[in-house]
């Protein structure tokens, strides 16, 4: 008998970051849990990444979470809100690693090309081939959760990911992209 | 008799990252031990994430680092390089706060400012007026090490830093900018 695994699927923003926990046992999917953490009354970016750290702890420690995928874009508007994005998702990938887990990272096109056929579907059209896919219904209020909850979903689809804290071998950098040179932005 | 407090540097880049740990004991300081770590020869990204997470770590828990004070530019080249250096430095905080640590962070001229007089000196100044500080000899060889223990005597020297990790108070952002309009990007 193959054991389940426990995914947890994070997006992490600056202002939001939205989480979504599965389980998958053989072909069968189920959800765990579905939220996110509003991070805007924060006034301190300090207190974010402090937030965001012990949130993704919990998680990982509170639903004994076997593997952590990421939602990574890779650019954005300006260097500054880049920055805090990067800080925010290193921060994220950090807590995880921390918890001894490996952490892999998907674009925003990829995770929604996975998990509805189309790169650039709605937050809605997510939301309804989630609810299709885990046999479950989500609320509209935590449409903006979704995207964790999608990239959960798009690691358990996935192939060959990069992964964080591998060794070198077939999912190192380069083997990502020579597999992936869509990927690669010029 | 006032306890001495150990301080963690850190100068997080992407290719490389600097650290220097300083012992304030009253007014003396002394220079614990001053480091680089070497990351361009990672090829995935992620590895270099991993490897200064288990550094920052290693450091805090072997020194019995108190507090921890990191350069972090707000502004560079392209976005590209800004998400990428925001992760290395969510990352290093990160590090920080799992070993239930405040982190503080100075722009780089901030620290050069406060070491030398002038935001503008050289590293050979900056290295030069480190050795006199902490009566240590520097090594040549390290000195693009010599940032992070910069920042560890900017944090010493400071009255106000921003505080990440803080509840709101005098640490806020909101009073961190009050007090430096200078330092606030338009």
């Amino acid at each position: 008998m193959v054991p389940s695994k426990i995914i947890l699927g994070i997006d992490p923003g600056t202002n939001l970051l939205g989480y979504g926990i599965i389980e998958v046992n053989g072909s069968k999917l189920k959800l765990l849990t579905l939220g996110e953490l509003r991070l805007a009354k924060y006034e301190n970016h300090g207190d974010k990444l402090l937030v965001i750290f012990n949130r993704v702890c919990e998680l990982v420690e509170g639903y004994k979470v076997d593997e952590v995928s990421v939602e990574a874009p890779f650019y954005g508007k300006n260097v500054q809100s880049m920055l805090k994005l990067g800080r925010a998702q290193g921060v994220a990938i950090a807590a995880a690693i921390s918890k001894g887990l490996k952490v892999y990272e998907y674009e925003p096109r990829k995770v929604k090309q996975s998990v509805t056929g189309s790169g650039s579907a709605t937050k809605a059209q997510v939301a309804s081939m989630l609810e299709k896919l885990l046999n479950a219904k989500i609320d509209k209020e935590t449409l903006d959760a979704t995207d964790g909850l999608a990239v959960a979903l798009c690691h358990h689809f996935q192939f060959a990911p990069q992964v964080f804290g591998s060794k070198k071998g077939k999912n190192d950098w380069k083997s990502f992209i020579a597999n992936n040179s869509d990927k690669v932005i010029k």
